[in-house]
C-alpha cells in the first residue's frame, strides 16, 4: 500500500492514521525510545530541497528506530539522468523498506509507485498533493480544537496553487466544516475542488474581503501570496498587506483562532501572532514526527 | 587491505568473495537483520554525484549493523579546495572505519589509498575502474546462469570509455569465457584490454555488426553510446539505433539471454524487454548490496 | 545551555571539557564502543560546506551511539527561503535533540539559540567565531605538551580574517600564554583581541618577520595567507613564499616545535615538514572527534 493522495484516503483510515499519530506522540516528543523499525531502512528522495519535510520524515524514521538512506538535491543526481520514475523506483525499492518522495511533477509519486515493490509515501508533488502536510494539520486541529465536526475554517492566501490547501480540503471533506475560502481574484480556489465539494453537499463560501473571511473562523489555514503569480505588478502591491495577519486583526475576530501555516513563514504572519494561544504552527513540527511515525509503521505494519 | 580494481583480484580472491556475497543475500533481501558491523562507520565520498551506487552503498552499511557518514556532492563540498586526495585521507580515515570513494579522475581511489589508516574502496574512478559494479555483475551472471566458465559473453555499446565493461573483462578473465565486442567503430574497445586478453590466451571477437555481436550470446552486457562521443552527429545518427536492443531482436538470438546493463537506461534496451526471463538488470541491484555488504565484511575482518 | 563563542566559557568549564575529551579518546579512536546517545539525534545545519567539520560532528554522535540528520548544503536549501534563523530553530528543535550549525553570518548561531529549545552549538559564524576548533586545537596542546602555562604560542598567516585563530585566543587566554603573532602589515590581529589580551595583562609580540614570529615557538598555529585578502597583487607575489613553512626553517628555530593547522592545508606547510615529531595537524582529526563527543555529552547531559 501507498500514500500518494488524501483523496484516496477512507475516513476510516484517515481515523486509523490519527489515532496511530497519537501513540507515536510520546516519541516524537523525545519522552520515549523506540526500536519499532529496527534492521528498516526509509529511501527519502527529494527530487527539490525541502529540507523541512525531509527532516521531519528521516526523524520519524530515526525516533522509531529505523535507518535512512537520503538524496538531498536530486538535481546535482544521476537521477535526473533521463531515466524513468518507474526504473528508479525498481532500483531504490530493492534498497530500502519504505520510500517517501518529494518531486516537482504532479503525479511523479504515482509513478514511483508503479515501479516500486515498497510502500511509497507522496512527500509533494508539484502543485499535486501534499498528503503527510494535510494529515498533520488535520492532526493538529484535532489536538487544538478537539474535534473536527462543528467548525469554520477559512483557508486563505493563495489557494488556485497551494497543493498543502487542495490536500487539507479533501481531508477535511470528510468532516462536518464549513469552509470559507479567502483569496484574491487571481488566486481563487480550483474549480475542480469547489466542484468536489458542492457534490458532497459542503457548504463553502468565497471572498477577497480579509473582513469578511475571519469572521466566525475557527481556524485559519494561511499560505503565501507570491508577487510572482499576478501579471500586475500594481495588482500585486495592492493586495499583498491585506494578507498580512497581525495579532489585533485575529484577535478582534477570535481570540482563540487556531492558526496553522505550511512554513516556512515570510512575513505573511506577523511575529506578534506568535505568542496567541491558537498560534500553532511552530508546534506542528513535533505533530509532523508523530504523523510520518505512524504512516510509516501502518504502510510496514 | 584495499579494493581499488578488478586487475589486483586472485581468482581465489573474486570466489571467496562471491561466497561471501551469497552469505548476505539474505540480508540484502530483508529476509534477515544483522549487527555484524554495529559501531562501525562507512564514509561514503562522492565527488561526482552517482546517487545509485552512493545509496547502495550505505544501504550495505545499514544492513550490517553499522553507520555511515556522506558527501553526496563534492563540488559544492570543501573536500575540492586544493587539498590533495591524501590529506583529506588522512582525516577521513581518522572519522571512519572504511571509505568508498567515487572521484573523475582516474588512479584517485590508489591516491586515497596511500593516505588513508583504513581500507579504501574504489567505487569508480573516472574511465579507470569500477570493482564494485564488475563484482556484482559477476555474481549476476553467477546466479543466474549457474557457472561461468563455457560462457559467451557480448560486450556492447562505447567499450572505450566504459569503465564497467573494462572491469567486468578483468573479472571474467580468470574464467573460461569467449568474449565479443559488438562497438562501433568509433568506440572499440582499447588495445590494452585486448592485449591483455591474448597474453591471457582467452578469445575475443570485434565486430561492429549487431547481428554478429548477438550470435551464439549467452550474457550481453549492455553499455549506452553517447551523442558526446561522436566527432560527426550524422555517424551518431546512423549508428545510435542499430544498439537499441528490443526484445524481438535478443529472443531471436537467445530466448534465455542474460542481459545486465549498468543503469540507469535511457532507451539502449527497450521496455519489452523487461519481461523475458533473463533481463536482470532490475534484479541486479539486490545483488549489488549483497556484494557490497561482503567486500565491507571482508576487508573489515 | 549552548555552545556559541570561547568568551562564553569559564576555565572551569573548558578544563572539564578537556576532561570529558580525554575519558572519549578510546572511542574516538575505535578502541570501545558506546550507546550513550542511543536515541538521541544530531542535527548538523551547514549553511555553507564544510564536509571536514561536519563528518566530525556527524562521526562524535555516531560513535556515541546516536543518529544524525543533515543538512549538508543549505545554498540549495528552503532553509534559505526567507524565513529567520529563529524560526528555523524554533522546527528544527522540535526534531532533534541537539543542533550544531554553520552559517555564514557572523551571530548567526546565536539567533538559532534564541528559537531553540535544545542545545546549539556554533560550528562556525563567518568571521566569528568556531569554539569547537578552537577546544579541538587547545586538547591538542595539551595532549602533545603536557600543558599549556609557559608556552609561546605563535599564530601565523591571515589573523585579521581567521575565527579560528581568534577563537583559540580566547581559550588560551586562561592560561599563562604568551602569544607572538606574526602575520603581513595587511593581515594584522584585529585590535579588539589586542586590547583584551592587553586588559587581562596578557602580553603579545606583533611581528611581519617570519625568523622573528618563529624564534622561541613552542607552538606554531598556522594560516593561510589568501590572494583575495590582498588589495594589491603584487604585495600577495612578494609575501606568500614567506608564509611557506619547510622543514628546515622549522627544525631551525625548534626541532619539537608543535604544528597546528586549521586543515584544509594547500601549500602553506610543506610536505616535508608531516614527518616532523610535532606536526599534529593530521592527528588533530580524532582529537576534534574527542571534543565533539565530549561537547554533545555534556551539553545533552
Amino acid at each position: 500500500m501507498h500514500l500518494l493522495s488524501t483523496k484516496d484516503l477512507s475516513k476510516d483510515y484517515i481515523e486509523k492514521i490519527m489515532a496511530k499519530a497519537g501513540e507515536m506522540e510520546a516519541y516524537a516528543l523525545k519522552k520515549k525510545q523506540s526500536d519499532m523499525m529496527k534492521g528498516k531502512i526509509l529511501a527519502a528522495l527529494f527530487y527539490e530541497p525541502s529540507t523541512r519535510t525531509r527532516l521531519s520524515f528521516e526523524t520519524a524514521m530515526l525516533r522509531l528506530g529505523g535507518q535512512v538512506i537520503s538524496v538531498a538535491d536530486a538535481q546535482s543526481s544521476s537521477l535526473a539522468k533521463g531515466e524513468s520514475l518507474e526504473d528508479t523506483a525498481k532500483i531504490v525499492s530493492q534498497y530500502a523498506d519504505i520510500i517517501a518522495v518529494r518531486h516537482p511533477e504532479i503525479g511523479s509519486s504515482k509513478k514511483m509507485a508503479e515501479g516500486s515493490s515498497v510502500p511509497v509515501i507522496n512527500a509533494g508533488d508539484g502543485a499535486g498533493d501534499h498528503p503527510t502536510q494535510a494529515l498533520l494539520d488535520l492532526y493538529t486541529i484535532i489536538k487544538e480544537k478537539g474535534q473536527v465536526d462543528g467548525l469554520t475554517v477559512t483557508l486563505s492566501g493563495d489557494l488556485k496553487n497551494s497543493r498543502t490547501a487542495n490536500s487539507l480540503i479533501y481531508l477535511l471533506a470528510n468532516y462536518d466544516v464549513k469552509f470559507k475560502f479567502l483569496a484574491p481574484e487571481e488566486l481563487k480556489m480550483k474549480d475542480e475542488v469547489k466542484k468536489f465539494l458542492s457534490e458532497k453537499g459542503l457548504s463553502f463560501e468565497e471572498t477577497s474581503s480579509v473582513e469578511d473571511g475571519l469572521s466566525g473562523t475557527d481556524v485559519l489555514y494561511a499560505t503565501r501570496v507570491q508577487r510572482e503569480r499576478f501579471k500586475d505588478a500594481g495588482e500585486y502591491e495592492k493586495l499583498k498587506d491585506s494578507f498580512i495577519f497581525n495579532r489585533a486583526l485575529l484577535e478582534k475576530h477570535n481570540p482563540k483562532m487556531l492558526i496553522l501555516h505550511a512554513l516556512p513563514r515570510v512575513n505573511e504572519i506577523s511575529k506578534d501572532v506568535d505568542d496567541m494561544p491558537g498560534a500553532a504552527y511552530f508546534r506542528q513540527a513535533s505533530n509532523g514526527v508523530s504523523v510520518r511515525m505512524a504512516l510509516i509503521s501502518l504502510l510496514l505494519a
